[in-house]
């Protein structure tokens, strides 16, 4: 008799590791075929399994799902669907459960952040009600690294390396032409809540002086006078000013540096332009040229610059997510645990998944410098481990070769439609 | 008895590989110790020669001069000093050559643009009515590849493979997530007058609704209603839409978009803005959510994923350039002539200076879409063996290493300050 079949989705922001862990769910329940029948994948995330939208992995053929490893986003599309509270609105959740149960799945792998971590406890938590049998894991996905228990998430890793090479590599542009040209250079990178990424970016310095010179993070008030004051002092001390600013830079009331008064030509807000207005505030406080970036998308898919130990560890996940389903567990999560000596290692452990759910966790204090526009030796000894490696991919005529997957959807087995 | 020395210098925006052509200079010079006696580079590029400012690349081993075949940017500085006309105000040139006799220089190797190709045929002029004997060769290098003669520029290969590979990169994510979220996404690259980098975007397609799905050349004047029907007939077709428009995009009357209308709290107009402008016109028109990068100096820079061709053809020029000053070339250029065969192949040229300055190589038509918004298979035969081969740099803790030079100054032989 054959074993149960598993779902496997994509949950929210997309990563140039996600499909890593894919590869590791597949491949790992694709060796174990007396206990795993098929790996469904929902299309377009968990809105996929409510459609009835499932994708056959099995039609993939073991080459391509080896090319998920080193192809960036989601192969099987991802969602930015948030299920409805189960309390006041359990008809999502009892969708899910009938689609699992007309294609007979017992087995749920939820890739994403914390939202989805908190969806997939609930579904763990229904099925048990509901009486309907099914073993729920939480597989850790975000390039905010925000997530608590783990030591760090995969996709975080290499959006660090990427940043991290970017920064220095800018940096030494602006050096060679500020005599005469581009005295001060801001990169906005993401990060709303917590400033992981352009903390990242301080690996780029080697010595005192060294670019980033200055690095805003929402977890630090911005101060509009003591920026400026750093920015003149670092022109004049150094020639240049190499700034990384978190996309989610405030104010102390909260106010979000990227919303505060730029307006286009219809008198609409313009969203989204921290660097242009951090550009704008130096050259009409200081006079400096200035030159700005805003990385945006490249930085999380930028799957050409993987670090070797994000895409291990991306993998790893997904793999222990299978293992942990065939023991048994339920509402968990694999995390990454690192090792306790000098020299870098990590493990996969297991997190109960009602810890993990709606908590957010922040850069610590202790790993921002105490003026608050660097970070410290401690931010650095965590942070440098994960960009280890380069896990280039296969190139053909100069361009990287990314895997497209043939997606083909199982025939529905439901009569009823279900409206998002 | 000694060679004369040598005088190299770095002109204008720098390059991803524009090191790899001070590599060639010098190490081919250093194996003609005979005839060429000392290299002396221009710190900050020509001003260095102007103030008296002559660093010894003879103090850097041979593994730090080695090392700059994988650093991006200037490793000696650049600028972008501009020359005064030589009939009008020829202080600057007799200066030069004041400076130039003081140091006993007899080669000038000038590694820049269509401006510095003009300096460097005038440095050239003005030695010879003198009467002090000068070998003045220009070194091709610009990422915007406009210069005429040379098939392409050294700089452009690496800006392009970059640009290719984030275009990729980026559609692949937003292509992950558009059924719930982005549908519009563009990128901003560089080019104020040609659209080369723009046009090299297209290589990130591989198939009829790749993206990217709309390019937007300097070169095509922008009309706001067809751009805007574009994007709602790609987003209705292929769920979302990727953008790549060169930073001078421009209406028929030749104003830049960027510059229209966006003002900051102060009142300032907005500069560089091409992306949130575009983003903000898609929005109040069609109502899509969007993302936008500006890449800015990370693409010149991106040294990390350079094209193996690029850094190839950048060296040979640097080398050609000692070799035909040895051979008692004057006023040339060493030009990259492509070879006919189906195979691409390529050799060294020499291109006369007085045909080089002041002259600017557009995209001819027949490489843009008779609707000007992609690229043609013409265009797509030209650009693609540039970005052929990945020539990695080495890495240490997960951070590419890029050379430091000592860059030590020679003592001043002249009383004379010069006033820039």
């Amino acid at each position: 008799m054959p074993g149960k079949n598993a779902f496997y989705a994509q949950s929210g922001g997309v990563t140039a590791v996600i499909n890593a862990s894919a590869c590791g769910v597949i491949e790992t329940a694709r060796a174990h075929r007396d206990r795993i029948n098929k790996v469904y994948a929902g299309r377009n995330g968990i809105i996929g399994a409510l459609r009835e939208e499932l994708i056959d992995t099995g039609r993939e053929s073991k080459a391509a799902i080896r090319g998920l490893l080193t192809t960036p986003a989601g192969a099987f599309g991802s969602c930015r669907h948030k299920l409805q509270d189960l309390a006041q609105n359990p008809a999502e959740y009892e969708r899910l459960l009938e689609v699992f149960r007309a294609h007979d799945i017992g087995y749920f792998f939820y890739n994403g952040g914390g939202d989805s971590a908190d969806t997939c406890l609930k579904v763990s938590q229904l099925s048990e009600s509901m009486g309907y049998p099914l073993q729920a894991i939480h597989i850790p996905k975000t390039i905010d690294n925000d997530l608590p228990l783990t030591d760090n998430c995969p996709g975080f890793g290499s959006v660090a390396k990427y940043i991290a090479i970017s920064t220095r590599e800018a940096a030494l542009d602006v050096a060679s032409m500020c005599e005469t040209s581009t005295k001060v250079f801001i990169l906005e990178v993401m990060g709303r809540h917590a400033g992981w990424i352009a903390a990242a970016s301080g690996l780029a310095a080697e010595r005192e002086d060294d670019a980033p010179h200055i690095i805003l993070f929402p977890e630090i008030a911005f101060h509009r006078e003591r920026f400026l004051a750093r920015v003149k002092r670092t022109v004049e001390r150094c020639g240049y000013c190499v700034i990384v600013a978190s996309e989610g830079t405030q104010y102390r009331d909260g106010t979000f540096l990227a919303e505060s008064g730029l307006k286009d030509a219809f008198g609409h807000s313009q969203l989204g332009g921290l660097a242009p207005t951090l550009a704008a505030m130096v050259k009409a406080e200081l006079g400096y040229k200035y030159h700005w970036a805003v990385a945006d998308y490249l930085q999380r898919s930028a799957r050409h610059i993987a670090s070797q130990t994000d895409v291990d560890q991306a993998y790893a996940v997904g793999r222990a997510a299978v293992e942990f389903a065939l023991r048994g567990d339920n509402a968990v999560m694999p995390c990454i645990v690192r090792g306790g000596g000098k020299r870098y290692s990590w493990h996969i452990g297991a997190a109960p998944l009602h810890e993990v759910a709606n908590r957010e966790k922040k850069m610590p204090r202790s790993y921002i410098s105490r003026d608050g526009f660097n970070i410290t030796d401690e931010a650095r000894a965590y942070l440098a481990p994960l960009i280890q490696g380069e896990a280039y991919p296969e190139y053909r005529k100069g361009m990287p070769q990314y895997v497209r997957l043939k997606n083909v959807v199982v025939p529905k087995k439901l009569q009823t439609q279900f409206k998002l």
